[in-house]
């Protein structure tokens, strides 16, 4: 990947196109089954830029209750967008048709309207869980419904694809506008696309001038971006065994409860607040996992954390919650 | 009132200050126990400007799930002031002290934090339920501790101050600033303040005037609000008897269920998504009920709805329901 | 119409409508021949809304760089309406047709975009100048060549027309919607209406709620309006009278320079920085005058002030100029 | 560049930090001087963390009237910061400190009061032209004497640096915040720097993660940038002889007139609206100018268009230029 980034044909992207971040565009859009992809210096800008072109300052936005975009996007939906968020709290891990249906308020000819729905698959904080193509589908029927925009996190995206065998284009078409991202699974080192129409991207295009994503000789990033597209996506398999045999090593262990995976996460919830202790003591086992709070710890397995070092890794984890929750 | 509106002295309040105005703003601030307040043409534009002055755009605002500001003021947090609502639901019918702490973010030095907290009190949502001087005064110390800035939503504090003894000051040093309705149990025709330290009020100034809320001769109206404030904050208790006549009459009635008022508000839960023909029933029998949603109605006793009034209106709402309820 | 808003018959506005502030809007309507008028706090807010609703954000609106919207609507288009303003400068007093064309940017696909032209009628700025319906038309052309939405500030086009013989309605012809306030040459305590195409003024009407600018029993505010539309219009003829009396009185006096007014407004333009000096002298010869900036200070002729008054005052202002300048 | 990019240390940069990225800032804040420096994906990114962090919304921000933030950066101040731009035309090219005196408005109680200047230095719209470190000195000493925050957008501060031997650190002294890019003279694919006190700067970086310019192995990008820095700041010399040389060769060719070039921009103001022409005539002979507008071209040497080749290329824009313009 490095080597194709060094050796990268680029332009300047902000004038009349990057050549190399152009083929990646070009990768992503007939991926995903859309006219047109536009890549953003980070997924969180791609997510953005999808409200911004598609909401209307002063409506709501309806989203799940856990959603990437109200927890992880320092309040860009409003601060930015001008949005309200309508958190939405599914009877399972998350939202489904039915939740949203509930969720919609009476018209009224002075009140609060929505605008836009914005789905996440693979479902980050409720463990990866995957939406299925079904689910996902009568989300968007309920959305239509309203006249709704729909947009799909799907930072992992990837994942739900090779989790359930549905094809990246069958989850797209769910959506309007679809982002995906290629830090996470398939380790490139910066970068997400954002694809859909080609009038919405068109509009995106210059969202993403006006928040500052305009990058001149991008396609140094583009070219790792693509190299994991083309060599790192059917690997994502091997990341969803391993945190299956992860989760099944520390499941129950000193009272620990594990989400189990559809996917790369691991969710391990805690019977008390030790998540820092936890940590703490997984690092000086040699392992990093991440606090979601206070009862909460998350594992992720990745191309640099393969089914091999899971299987050394996995028992240091399990060490770590035996110690500290005895 | 009327009469004390035609007879009112006025000024230009966009230059120099409305005489009549003035003394309903340092009235109220008496009252409160604040420095200084401040009239405005609603209570929506005066919780605002209290956002406006006190939040931080690109930050959260935490308030109870059914607050006012939520769901009756078009998302003016988000698209005004750039802040994004998170609402908490508390275990009881409003959120209190427990509620908040469970709700408090871990710090993060790239995430999103929260610089406010909204109270209300009556809350209307929950059926005008009452929070006691002793729970808001919990909740402060929490927002306190987080370095959060407070504001009450005190639309109904009249009636608050009413059912339980506890004085307008108390319940107002519990939070840094206040909005006190005048066109609700009061009476007036238009018109809100908005009370607190004189620094946050003067910038509340400057907010009103960009909302477009500086009017000239506002003392036109600010002649009816003072003219409520010392005539008919005595009655309220009459308000608050003839809402418990009410829900005792209804309750139960073809399943209707009441939260049982602590003030002048009974909202009644139905069994069957019938609130639209409850309510064109009621109609009919020429009593005015509101529909909060599908399987609510809302009835308000006030000046114009008075205990009399109630003992002749209250069967017929009954009668309303039982008929479309059968 | 003290008496007339006293009487006034009103409803709930904010709820299904207040029956007076529903005849004031009809006669507006009819006046401007706009199929539908909006009542509001302030002429502020009109304006904010009309931009509100007819403009993007992250787009700019064009505007003399003298406009009311840029000086003194405290930055509401860019803080509310996220639009950046892009203030044109004419060859005369007011911008024209060929100051907007010069103002046109090259289309570019990530560059800034206008969206809107906001015309101001009277210009207050420029000291109560006209601008005739056939600039105001060859404006409209330019913005209508460009698909730019156009929005008139007319706080003051009563004046216009009673200084023309235009009809109001051929000046409201060159504009999608149209801003006439009732505070200024009517003479009403309080309130503007804004005026356009029916489905322009049904998103005006949300915008108007979340600016706070919902007021339940307006109609006595409206009854007011009502009267100056109906017993006030026919006088501004006199004001415009009297203007030029004082502008003839006091032009010269002491190096003084007057603009020469067209409606109510006079301009008088001061040798030195003496504003200040300039007011208070006048203050105590009983006259209030007004100061622009350190240069300019305003006097404006008016339902209180009239030819018989300025007959009396002219000379004192004369005196104020003269005996500061001396 | 190409080789220090693909060996780059890398990190995750929202996490905890990425090695190379810290050692760039590092780098930058010590030669400006500042207590911290902070990577962003543009410029534009980090001029409206600038604003973002050290204005408030709802206020104005002084400019002069070519700023980059005006008219390159999609109306982000209004769309996304909430402050208006009140732009200053200066009696030279560039605004000088009696310029943003005599732009300063007086204050009112309830009017716009302005909270920031931004300062452009070199100033890419006059034509690169440098404002000296004095005169620098006097704009943030009248900004000072009102409170107000001084940005520097120093995009091209490398070359007012080179042109002058005045310090990166002395310009940088005359402001509170100071950005600077890599991706211009210095030749690095992507990037900016923040540079500022460091509360600012960590204000600032949660501004960036809300933009949307949180990037993960953010170290490739800037390893690029470090190369630039450490290599390619001594031969901007050459680029404003280079500059200088072409400026002479072209100006008068044709009527053309251009203004000599502090730096390395070629600003050529042609007799009439030929600048498409102009540009496809030259991109004929092998040569890429910018459009400025209708009656400007822009011409730019840097480290791909040296001395040398300037020597080649300079004769065949005066033939453009002859030609079209004959």
């Amino acid at each position: 990947m490095r080597r194709a980034m060094a050796d990268a044909e680029v332009g300047d992207d902000v004038l009349d196109g990057d050549p190399t971040t152009r083929r990646l565009e070009a990768a992503v859009a007939e991926r995903l089954g859309k006219e047109r992809a536009l890549f953003f210096p980070s997924g969180t800008m791609a997510n953005q830029a999808a409200i911004w072109v598609q909401s209307t300052p002063g409506t709501e936005i309806l989203l799940d209750a856990e959603a990437h975009i109200i927890h992880s996007e320092v309040a860009a939906t409003s601060a930015l967008c001008g949005v309200q968020v309508r958190p939405l709290r599914g009877a399972a891990l998350v939202f489904r048709a039915a939740d949203l249906m509930a969720g919609m308020r009476a018209p009224s000819s002075d009140g609060i309207e929505p605008s836009m729905v914005c789905l996440e698959n693979t479902h980050n904080g409720a463990g990866g869980v995957v939406t299925t193509r079904d689910d996902l589908h009568a989300l968007t029927t309920v959305a239509r419904r309203f006249n709704l925009a729909v947009h799909l996190d799907g930072a992992r995206l990837w994942n739900a694809a090779a989790a359930t065998g549905t094809s990246l284009a069958a989850f797209a078409a769910c959506a309007d506008t679809v982002m995906v991202s290629f830090s996470k699974g398939l380790g490139a080192p910066v970068g997400a696309c954002l694809a859909g129409p080609a009038d919405v991207i068109t509009r995106a295009h210059r969202a993403r001038k006006r928040f500052g994503g305009g990058m001149r000789q991008s396609g140094i990033l583009a070219a790792g971006a693509l190299y994991g597209l083309e060599h790192h996506l059917d690997r994502l398999a091997e990341d969803h065994e391993a945190a299956k045999y992860l989760a099944h090593l520390v499941d129950g262990v000193g009272g620990a409860k594990v989400i189990m995976p559809d996917t790369n996460i691991v969710m391990i919830d805690l019977p008390s607040p030790r998540a820092d202790d936890v940590i703490a003591r997984a690092a000086a086992l040699g392992v990093r996992i991440y606090k979601w709070h206070d009862r909460r710890v998350r594992a992720v397995t990745h191309l640099d954390a393969p089914i091999g070092l899971i299987a050394e890794h996995g028992p240091k984890i399990a060490q770590a919650l035996s110690e500290v929750l005895a």
